[in-house]
């Protein structure tokens, strides 16, 4: 099943748009969570409290690199472990990658292959060109950064090309000519709520992933107005992480896991 | 030592500026490296052969990543290998990350203290907000995308912006406000020698890392002609993977390696 369809499927039966990130970071995992591939143990206890919330989960790639071979381990057990229990739920390998295109086929193997993952974000900057390992796997979801959440996301990405400012004309290219086999999606930050909206305006009912709702601080109503395509086929995916996953801090952390993302759902579901 | 120190030496004691690529690859390694941890002991070979000819070794992580936790084992014992054996030449690991600062903590922690490199290649997106985590670590090289080598490099890179091309407000933003530590530098194609000649233009005594000679087709006499600073402070690394790590195919792979190294630092030394 390809990364839409799984987007589609995940969506509808969980009724939610929420995308969780699995950034483990030791200086706040419980203390209750074994020591002992520590970042597996938590992020499986996410993920045990909320998959019939999620339309998709996001592990990033650099909270485990951070752990080096042992951290490749375990995000390797951890997606497996996804697979294998919620074959229909998407992962989405948060790496923002690309390099030229011989090289990319290297990260493609990784993402894909090794871990199994269904979709992978990336960079804009090297074109089209370079992405083909990316973009030619037709299952898989290729997430190219447009507009990213952080303050100095205006440095480069508001630069005004062609009359108008560069984010867009990344999605331009992306929804014009890099979406031939349909497995193109764009991150924009909900940290940017206008600009979210100028993006949904050029790419019609493309597939959005969201981030920068709770510690980054994005207004979900904002978001999910600006965000959606329609009411009845919204073609988002809101990420939050650690606003989520460190909602508990005690033996009880994981049903305070779900508690927020239950609480996050009644509050989408508000929203529509 | 910080990286452009280490730098400097390198490429004094071997009046050269060849950085070597280390990007192994199965399907072209000579198949009397022993299989088992082949990666490591292709690239150590490499090394060995090497080591008196280079100012930098730039092994590319995706080519280790394809391995999984594997791969990163064998790309761990790689850059402690050549930190012990040869502590005077920079390790620059090709990485082309670049995320939210939050989450690029994660990646100097794998890049910068697990696998003990000098430096790593970023990509511009996100801003010099977002890099602040790497831009930090005064000792370290930070080298950011400019213009790269791949032919698609065109479609975002050389839109114009403030009546210069993308590639050029990088070089511009990353001279005038990102270099507060003195440790940035930029990668442009020897691909584009026109454009490297612009970016030294604009960077003046700025290191800069040169990909595309070999492999990619890149000329080396306007690569030397248009790249360096000054004959006698040149500031360049001319990155050479492919034509020279599999020069060799059969048990004298190592001094194959080697002869193609040294016939290319005799043409350096020609056009310099």
């Amino acid at each position: 099943m390809n990364f839409q369809d799984k987007y589609n499927i995940a969506s509808k039966k969980n009724k939610f748009l929420l995308c969780i990130g699995l950034d483990p970071d030791s200086a706040k995992i419980p203390k209750e969570v074994p020591q002992k591939d520590q970042f597996f143990h938590f992020s499986k206890g996410v993920v045990d409290a909320t998959h019939d919330l999620v339309c998709a989960y996001k592990p990033n790639s650099a909270f485990f690199e951070s752990l080096g071979s042992s951290g490749i381990d375990q995000l390797h057990r951890l997606t497996w472990y996804i697979k294998e229990k919620h074959p229909e739920i998407p992962i989405i390998l948060d790496a923002k990658r690309a390099d030229i295109g011989n090289t990319n086929s290297g990260y493609a193997e990784f993402v894909f292959d090794y871990l199994g993952c269904d979709g992978i974000t990336l960079h804009p900057y090297l074109g089209r060109e370079a992405l083909e390992p990316f973009l030619s796997r037709k299952d898989k979801g290729c997430i190219v950064l447009c507009r990213t959440s952080n303050s100095g996301a205006v440095e480069f990405q508001d630069l005004m090309v062609n009359n108008i400012p560069l984010y867009q004309q990344v999605a331009n290219n992306v929804v014009k000519s890099w979406n031939k086999n349909g497995n193109c999606s764009l991150v924009v930050g909900a940290t940017y709520p206008t600009e979210l909206k100028k993006v949904r305006n050029i790419v019609g009912d493309m597939l959005l992933l969201i981030p920068g709702i709770g510690a980054q601080g994005g207004d979900l109503e904002k978001t999910i107005k600006n965000g959606i395509y329609r009411k009845d086929n919204p073609q988002i995916m809101i990420n939050v992480s650690r606003s989520v996953i460190y909602a508990g801090t005690s033996s009880d952390w994981e049903e305070k896991v779900r508690k927020k993302a239950v609480e996050l759902k009644q509050e989408i579901i508000k929203y529509i």
